[in-house]
């Protein structure tokens, strides 16, 4: 049994109840070491196995093997599992080796949404929701997707916005969205939202990249209504027309 | 005191447990009928203020009017109170009055994501979220958004699909992402995700329109690489190439 568990932010307070009882009740948690950390006060007498970024293949295949051998497996994924979280290549991976081990999903409040809320309410309206990390995506497509965004005057989030490997897409993003959106357009940026050391900022799409940046920040970038007022980031839904 | 509280599909197992506090501990639950039923375990000495569709601004004034009189108030709202919820409301309401009422909110997990979790790992790439909801929004800026959705190859999303007022919505959303999409894509469908009456279907582009889809329903539309195997709709996020 493996049961693919969504942690959000991290700690307890913005987990549900069905995931904390997963892991709770597992035999075994994996998942990436730093999703284990922050989870810690949940683990008591369950055996843990850990592994580092880009190890995601053998971090399922040996929750896998962990199944096989009738232990109850907690994979554990920040956010939600299920939005660039493991819970796609887990499951291929139980698909591929066509086992009959169950898998159930507990879904989770990914990272735009608890920066969102943390912001106002930026996403009250139609939105993508767009990957800069170019690991396992060609960056054509990235750029293809975010001439989308614009032409579609959506709300943008953009996850994993900025690594060393890559400073400059940020900028890039930046670039290709004010082609289609006014310069002052609000973005809001949110580093370890509703982590201990959460970092809020307010700016424009304009400035957006004179903020600091890294693979923990969520990037939300208003559409043509988008307005701040104290100190809150708002995009009308309209029932004010 | 307003807290914004996100209550997912509704039972206490997807809600976070900060969620369930601020709605045990508030002296009064405001919200839209359905809500507030669905949360009924969690009600006991709290006083209850409910009203209809198309009331949202009576709703969020009750709610600050309340506050206002000193009253810890739980707005609660299905999914997560940010994405197509009452939190971008209320929280005008209370910007425009220049109330020093504080509001707090509290992210939940909205319907896409109960429903991916139910149908496999369908948004686990770069994704839309679009309503077909006209009420609020003009029918030539949602049919631009489907246009670029499609042109993304954007897995999509699609909130409110159809209503007694605008059946033919979701044919018209098939119609444009068929321009860009191949008519076989994988379509999934889940009515009342994660509620008891819970139904789900997985079926194509192309034949989407044969399903039964109300406003309960939540239709994610898969990209070019989204597959159905053992009856898991899955989108790649690339780690086997």
């Amino acid at each position: 049994m493996i049961n693919i568990v969504s942690t959000g932010p991290g700690q307890q307070d913005c987990m549900s109840y069905e995931a904390v009882e997963a892991i709770k009740q597992s035999d075994v948690i994996v998942g990436y070491k730093k999703y284990i950390e922050l989870i810690t006060p949940l683990i008591h007498e369950q055996e843990v196995f850990y592994n580092g970024m880009k190890k995601e293949v053998d971090r399922c295949k040996k929750a896998l093997a962990f199944a096989k051998a009738g232990k109850t497996v907690a994979m554990v994924s920040g956010g939600d599992a299920g939005i660039y979280g493991i819970g796609g290549i887990m499951q291929e991976i139980v698909l591929e080796e066509q086992s009959d081990i169950e898998v159930r999903c507990y879904p989770g409040i990914t990272s735009a949404h608890a920066a969102a809320a943390v912001l106002g309410a930026p996403i009250v309206h139609d939105s993508v929701y767009i990957s800069l990390s170019d690991l396992l995506t060609d960056i054509e497509v990235i750029k293809k997707r975010l001439h989308a965004a614009g032409m579609g005057d959506f709300i943008t989030c953009i996850y994993n916005p900025k690594s060393k490997g890559r400073p400059h897409y940020i900028s890039m993003a930046r670039d290709i969205l004010l082609e289609y959106k006014d310069s002052q357009t609000p973005v809001g940026i949110v580093k370890n939202a509703r982590r201990d050391n959460q970092e809020v900022y307010i700016t424009t799409l304009q400035d957006m990249c004179d903020v600091p940046i890294d693979m923990s920040s969520m990037v939300i970038v208003g559409n043509g209504d988008t307005y701040v007022k104290n100190g809150k980031m708002i995009t009308p839904r309209g029932y004010r027309r």
